[in-house]
């Protein structure tokens, strides 16, 4: 199921500009646009009229314009022209979802407007602190569920397989495994801290580290799918520090949408190494993409098998049981609303 | 639903050869050929022994062979050949389709056989007439309902916004759109007359017009989903006149063939006039394409939404009736045939 | 249906070693691999943990690791490596399918393992004669039902038209076809002996026969979708003879493997022939394969359409009425087994 009443990002914010961008975010097709104002704005991208999508249309000032008859809405869906009529009926305005821009991404809210408030956005504010560098912004389009990919973050133990030639480091460099995994009612917080350790492939690159490293991990999973990971390494002289900020938007049933925000607060204006860094994390990411649409192909392939959670996926097991709790108010609060 | 009980286009006269030619057509996949004398034939493409398509094998004379077991069909469907055997079984014939080819085109009869009267195949004599040059025939195939390229043929309105920089002109040219819809129990004719207007870009090549025009279209919808659209532009000088023949034959539920016959009564022995006429034309079916591929695929994006019809559109609302009569008068004889 | 107590091929002997392979096998995903001793193994692709494709890991030893989490699994199913803890559960043991390497094949036993007895597969003693060439093995992926190629086998007299270019020769070269059908209970017979006739086109290469030849088919068809085919073309010099294995997998209802294992008993050093089979051998498959999925097309779109056997079908009428038998038997057996 997709939880509805949750702030998801719909666009990183240069995205969102004077044309139109079309996005089906949590099964329903959006359309994207930028006021004079700088304001941005999302509406359902089906015209009233004839279903048209909008975002074939073009922008008249605020209003976005449909391409097939003319029709024209405001950044709030109202239908403010009909060219071939002087009346506009009730019927005519259009869906609109609140946004807010904030942290370099744009937030949508496709639940019950009544409940979209911005103070439910995650703070991030790294993201907004000078002594950090927030450049990098990733987006993939993914072909599997996005649960997938949320139990992907929520498991940091794939890292020394999936991602072993990149940021991972080969299981057997540890004797035992340092993992330790809180849970609250809201959040699953996996920790793990590995001393002394060859820094990983990738690491060395962007840490210049003399021998081995300190490297700590603490990964922040809260609802609907966000994973916040604080990342650091650090040997007698040099310490790297990054905060990757996972964010995941269904799009449909089996697929999804998934921007990874990087910062980090060391060598800022080092603009070959945030390239670095860049080029780095996308092959890190494909790593993913790899595993888990593979994942989703087998499961299509394979009706009626279940998974079988080890004691590692502690964080996971919770994460989920948050998830259908969740679900089942929504559930709830929809059938009261309709009752 | 798909109407069966009507003529419908099959191919246009030059597809039908001594090569058999597939095409699926309401549903059904036909495969058509030419005989020897010249008389179009359409059969059901399917061998009645083991399924494999007739329209991979080759024609022998008049009939056509199964290129799987060399079985022959006549013109007819009867199975005229089983090499294997003498006794030919009456299970052995197929399925043929009363065919009659007009107006440069092969016409079809998918209903009731005994209904199938060639006094229904819409009446276009300016194809025949030699003041007419009538060499352009397009087709098209789009992956969407016809019902929707339907609606997009009843509908003057949209050519401002989809044909703007071809064949329409803009909206605010005039200060009131003169749309005159008139409905009768099995047309809907939309006439439009605007005058001393700027001729639309298309039109400035074909009429080499010193200035303004005077622009008529009547555009007359019949069922199953034919318009035939009369138009002109004249100035003091110059007139063109254009008889614009759109016929639309359902392939699935969400796609359809398309053909439009173009033709005209003014320079008709410029074969560069007509080639440029046959270039333009093809662009503007590529827009109207492009709209209603779009629009289906919202549709099937967002189940259970509806259209909001404008009073632009009571002619598309009339031909909908009509369509919706008409399917019930169908599914009333197929019951009582049955019953 | 799909019969699964019966030995299939899974893999020729050569595509089967210490990479993993993937393929899917009566609608389950399998991965095989070769051990150091040389043994070949099948699981199921299916890690027990997260559903992650084993076949995307790599051997460690005569195991194979997943790709997400590093367990590790040996030959027969059994995990015995969960790198993230000590203790194994039973849940964490996966499927394995019992194989056996014959033939210059690798046989897999999808069905109930206490059933599965190597005296099952086919004898082909000549795939093991140093008097007969075997090299050559052809695989082809097909997408149509399985059952629409063993059809295809059954019957011979597609041969003159399917394959007139290339092994077949003109039906209107014979009076009359001399097919002779036997049925048993478990086998389907079908002898063709011509005499006097003009070789076909690919066999005049093969055999540089001075003249007309006679020339016999022996097709023997056993199930679940096997068909053994000894051919043989004789003037008073040459004789040239084939062993042509046909074996089917079926992959799911819509799609199937076939292996087409090729022997011949005449200038066996003969490389340039060798080749020159392959060659002719999977053009003459191509032309199966055409019309198999073009048959499989048509009847996707006519749905509740049958097949009209001919007196030439005897023999595929009775082996669908041995599959249907021996389907009855194998859900019967499933019932009491699960009642």
């Amino acid at each position: 199921m997709i939880l509805k009443n949750f702030w998801y990002v719909a666009a990183s914010s240069v995205e969102v500009n004077s044309t139109p961008l079309a996005r089906t975010i949590c099964e329903i097709p959006v359309v994207m646009f930028r006021t004079g104002a700088g304001a941005p704005a999302a509406l359902r991208d089906m015209c009233s009229h004839r279903r048209a999508p909008l975002s074939k249309g073009r922008m008249l000032g605020d209003n976005i314009e449909c391409p097939y008859h003319g029709l024209q809405f405001d950044p709030v869906g109202r239908c403010v022209k009909i060219p071939s009529q002087e009346e506009i009926p009730r019927k005519a305005h259009i869906c609109s979802y609140p946004v807010v821009e904030r942290w370099g991404v744009v937030w949508i809210w496709m639940g019950d407007p009544d409940l979209a408030d911005p103070a439910g956005i995650p703070h991030k504010p790294w993201r907004a602190d000078p002594a950090w560098n927030s450049e990098n912004v990733h987006y993939f389009h993914i072909k599997a569920s996005h649960l997938l990919m949320t139990d992907n973050l929520l498991d940091l133990l794939h890292v020394s397989w999936v991602h072993v030639n990149t940021i991972g480091f080969a299981a057997d460099a540890v004797r035992e495994d340092p993992l330790v995994t809180e849970v609250s009612e809201c959040m699953v917080r996996n920790t793990r801290v590995i001393r002394n350790i060859e820094p990983a492939a990738a690491l060395r690159s962007w840490g210049d580290f003399a021998g081995r490293v300190d490297r700590t991990s603490v990964s922040d999973w809260t609802p609907p799918c966000f994973t916040a990971i604080h990342f650091l390494n650090r040997d007698p002289v040099t310490t790297i520090e990054f905060r990757l900020d996972h964010l995941i938007t269904p799009e449909t049933a089996r697929s999804h949408h998934y921007w990874l925000l990087v910062s980090r607060n060391f060598r800022i204006d080092d603009e070959e190494l945030t390239r670095k860094v860049f080029e780095d994390n996308s092959r890190v990411a494909a790593e993913d993409m790899d595993i888990v649409e593979a994942q989703q192909r087998m499961i299509d392939l394979s009706p009626g098998s279940v998974d079988m959670p080890l004691r590692q996926d502690r964080g996971l097991v919770a994460a989920h049981r948050i998830l259908d709790r969740l679900a089942k108010q929504e559930n709830a609060e929809a059938k009261r609303n309709a009752g």
